[in-house]
């Protein structure tokens, strides 16, 4: 029944040999990379007003230079990843390059912030999607949470069919996306440019909170920074484009970087001349739109194309986290359980854990992008910084044509985002960065942990000086409460496995013994019938002992416990009886050279 | 660490041989039995005036007629209750008296009555006994669902470690009880007689809600009926007095009544002259305490046992519901677990039981003794009526010298209980007497069920019938993954319990397949190893029909899957490794003639 829910859900299994391994043209691969990076569009901007306001109205001007500012972060990160593509065409995470050039701890401190950012990924991209539905159909907004959790769902469904593999359609969004974030631009800029700045609809926010200090500036500029997330997509996934896969690569790289440079610095630009407010109930983008396309068809594709980019960039990290998993888990960082492809070829646990977090952060931040983005930026810069640094200590030790240059490029990289990441980390601290640092170093302490688990298990295991061992020989008992059906099956089997199988039974009431003891004679079957005394009416104890003084015999001696179990047609019968054969089990577990067997015996109904 | 932890709370085993039996004398065994009865006078007469104030305060003084109806109706089943004494010297419950005289349907339908009834005990005693702490103390009343929660959580704890032995101390409270209500009724009638009532402290309450009708009446009654919970109590426990025990415990019954009667009339005709209004914060007997002595050292007192005395009565049903679910359990109606004496010679898991649905219901009531007593009457009621008709039929069959009388004793007494029964259920139907009854439909439904399912576990495990069956053959096969000291292990143990023992490996990566056939000479200890292949990757379909096909070569052949599994040293390091044991027993539980073994090794650290 079970398994035939799994079906519905998860579709028939596939083969190994059924593995597809498309690759992806330079406009397909784009728009598949470009997703979760150009998603931030739809709400980085947002975050950089949302911290200037605090000092009130006259400080939103400030946008635009914060704009600048963070689009020279990009272009500098760009390049420097264009860089990376050379130094590791087979394609290589965070965690792979920061292992391999600079060493462990940097690799795992990589890892447990991509999989931190990841999972922040889908809570945030999911938050912003059902964010721009509220923004364009407010009767919808008390149900934001509801929604975000069906909208996780859906995808996660997705994936454990294997969904990915139908890379195509999923190219169409980005564009749709570029398209109309592009002209909402132009036209903006052109009606600007024509008629100036329409009278403000929204009232004005009220008095400044806070003065302007430099400190809200660079908070300002820690918010606008998450526009950086995804980016490191390109350089993780060369393997997947067509020859010449690098040049494909860093050409779609540099595409990227453009056109996500034009929309985040154009929609910045387009808030500031515009003076929009950023409201709770309703998103920049939103306000941009309908107060340039007036809330006609154009407003509602923008909306609907932003939600689009919103859930496939969630759709990444559905890709991104598993495989990055599964390459902690080969190295033993990670439970192995996250080596194994499912059914469909999926690594489903890191699915299924990916979804049940991003769930749980939803809920806890009650699907509000805003407060989930202090937690964001953190893991992105981290990974960033450890990959760029890694890059100049490889440039410096392989010593290629130009190493200097290229050294240099990546050095500049490594500074720019070090810097962002002290500035985030330190701005954004008591808003919830801290927990994000205290997250990776637990990860950090976690994966060694497990780590020296699997290294110490496969010592002990290993059969490397292990003497061709001695045979082994084995008691068996049969454990016996009653004469029934099962325990004469039970006195059948262990015959079957030593012919000196022996019963034993113990005794709570002499006089239950003695009924025993005689029907014993006819059902018995021969074996010897072993009564152990029990004062305290306890099974266990006088069972314990007497298997502890018969496993002590030799070392190459194994006690085998044979427990009739009968085992009824339905579930609920389950409860009606004793669970003999379960506490015995536990009791037995952690005792050396015995093993417990149960002989189960059919009920029908 | 687990059975340490439960040596704490519940203490060291106890031997059966020490099981004491304490006989009672009168002194001690009406104190004891009576508390659950007399400690109703704390809440009934405030029950009766709860309804009667509905109508106005005007309608007040219809209480004292109302309690000596009631007062009529004690008289009568405690005189019929004398008699079922004599019938049943041995001591009996309604559902054993029921079920002998009547039959089996009403045996179930008194042992469900039972069961709620002593679960609502619980409840309402331990809401009425914190009501009284927190009418002294009205600062508690806020936290009055934890105070309960933590008293039934204190009453489970001394049952459990069988506290119930040492009843001597037990019987002070009822005592204390009886003298504090007596000398409030003597105080508070003298100065009625001599200074006539003193000026209303409490402000009346408002316009009459609803018209003073006969059935409000009838609902006023009923809610006082609950003065006769409890009542059933020495009938159950003849046993537990000094020789001559049916003398005795019927002497105890005649006091008992004598007792209640005058208390119970006592304070409801105290509350009709001193004009007392009920209210939520403060119990009527509290208001009369303060009124007649003033809120002095006499009033703490009045209220302290008053606590003392609710918390006993509570106490009483962890004797009754685990003694009468053991009985219910013997027959087969409930599961056998209720049948099991623990460490402490209880039985545990109706105590347990007992104290989980008492601390739902007084979560779900939010620890208010007035919502709780709709549901309270109707099961006590149905076992007396119950009772009391199976004595009129009991003496009509066996027709013992002056058999016309006691019939007409217990017929009178059915007819009145009947009657009451008739009035609760149709007064408070809508107030919660339909849960009770839907309630005891489900639960004789279940004990069906149950004990119909044991009659057929019964048969399909019978030896009748069975012939002598020939001896068993067995396959024995280790399932082998990799190479280890656990497989190495395994397959030694395997040759221990056949030389003929087979290994078995699913082939996933024919890769992987051959790396093992090499090292499968050195260390495969001359075992055969089959190779399934599996393109599916799944472990478990090529392994289950390769068993089906072994395991179906003749009836009496069993086929034994050996796997090796090594046990990590500490729990989460058991969630770093495939749970592929108990995924093959999951397969292989519902399949005849297959025995999966364990061989577990053992890790360090």
């Amino acid at each position: 029944m079970l398994s035939g829910l799994k079906r519905f859900i998860v579709g028939q299994p596939l083969a190994t040999a059924q593995a597809r391994h498309e690759r992806l043209s330079k406009t397909t691969g784009l728009a598949i990379f470009a997703s979760d990076n150009l998603s931030s569009v739809a709400y980085a901007s947002e975050e950089v007003l949302r911290v200037l306001i605090l000092a009130g109205v006259g400080a939103l001007g400030l946008a635009s230079p914060i704009g600048v500012a963070i689009a020279m972060v990009i272009a500098i990160v760009i390049y420097s990843y264009r860089q990376t593509i050379l130094a590791y065409p087979q394609g290589a995470s965070d965690y792979i390059v920061a292992k391999d050039n600079i060493g462990t701890l940097a690799g795992l401190t990589a890892g447990g912030a991509l999989l931190i950012d990841y999972t922040l990924t889908v809570a945030v991209s999911i938050s912003a999607g059902v964010a721009a539905l509220t923004s364009a159909v407010p009767g919808l907004f008390p149900y934001r949470v509801i929604l975000c959790v069906s909208a996780i769902a859906l995808i996660t469904l997705g994936n454990l069919r294997g969904l990915r593999e139908s890379g195509r359609l999923f190219a169409l969004p980005s564009y749709l996306f570029v398209a109309g974030i592009g002209a909402l631009i132009v036209v903006g800029l052109t009606r600007y440019v024509a008629h100036g700045v329409p009278p403000a609809t929204a009232a004005p926010a009220g008095d400044p909170l806070v003065p302007l200090t430099a400190v809200l500036v660079l908070r300002a500029f820690a918010s606008g920074a998450v526009a950086l997330t995804g980016i490191e997509a390109v350089a993780d996934g060369v393997t997947a484009f067509k020859p010449p896969e690098v040049r494909n690569a860093r050409t779609v790289l540099a595409i990227l970087g453009a056109i996500m440079v034009t929309l985040f610095v154009g929609t910045t630009a387009l808030a500031d001349v515009y003076d929009i407010v950023p409201r709770t109930e309703e998103t920049v983008i939103s306000q941009l739109a309908r107060l340039i396309f007036g809330g006609g068809v154009v407003y509602y594709y923008i909306q609907a194309v932003s939600m689009l980019i919103l859930v496939l960039a969630a759709n990444t990290a559905f890709a991104d986290f598993p495989r990055l998993a599964f390459f902690m888990a080969r190295d033993g960082y990670l439970p192995r359980q996250f080596g194994n492809r499912g059914d469909r070829l999926v690594f489903s646990n890191g699915v299924v854990i990916l979804a049940v977090v991003a769930v749980g952060l939803v809920i806890l931040f009650d699907g509000d992008t805003h407060s989930l983005i202090p937690l964001y930026a953190v893991g992105v810069f981290t990974s960033f910084t450890l990959s760029q640094s890694s890059m100049v200590r490889r440039w410096a030790r392989t010593r290629p044509a130009g190493w200097g240059w290229k050294a240099a490029i990546s050095a500049l990289g490594a500074l720019t985002t070090g810097t962002v990441l002290v500035v985030v980390a330190a701005t954004k601290f008591m808003e919830g960065a801290w927990i994000v640092i205290v997250l990776i170093a637990a990860l950090i302490t976690m994966f060694l942990a497990i780590r020296s688990h699997y290294t110490s298990v496969a010592r002990q295991l290993s059969l490397d000086g292990l003497q061709p061992p001695p045979a082994m020989s084995t008691t068996v008992l049969v454990l016996v409460g009653d004469l029934h059906r099962g325990v004469v099956q039970a006195i059948q089997y262990a015959q079957a496995l030593s012919p000196a199988a022996k019963a034993v039974y113990v005794e709570t009431d002499p006089e239950r013994t003695r009924r025993l003891e005689e029907r014993w004679g006819k059902w018995g079957l021969g074996a010897p019938l072993v009564v152990l005394s029990s004062p305290y009416r306890s099974l266990l104890g006088p069972l314990v002992d007497y298997i502890d003084h018969l496993r002590q015999q030799s070392p190459n001696h194994m006690v085998t416990l044979v427990i009739p179990e009968f085992i009824p047609a339905r579930w609920w019968q389950q409860l009606l009886h004793n669970q003999t054969a379960l506490l015995i089990k536990g009791a037995m577990l952690f005792r050396k050279n015995v093993v417990v067997t149960d002989v189960p015996y059919h009920l029908r109904d």
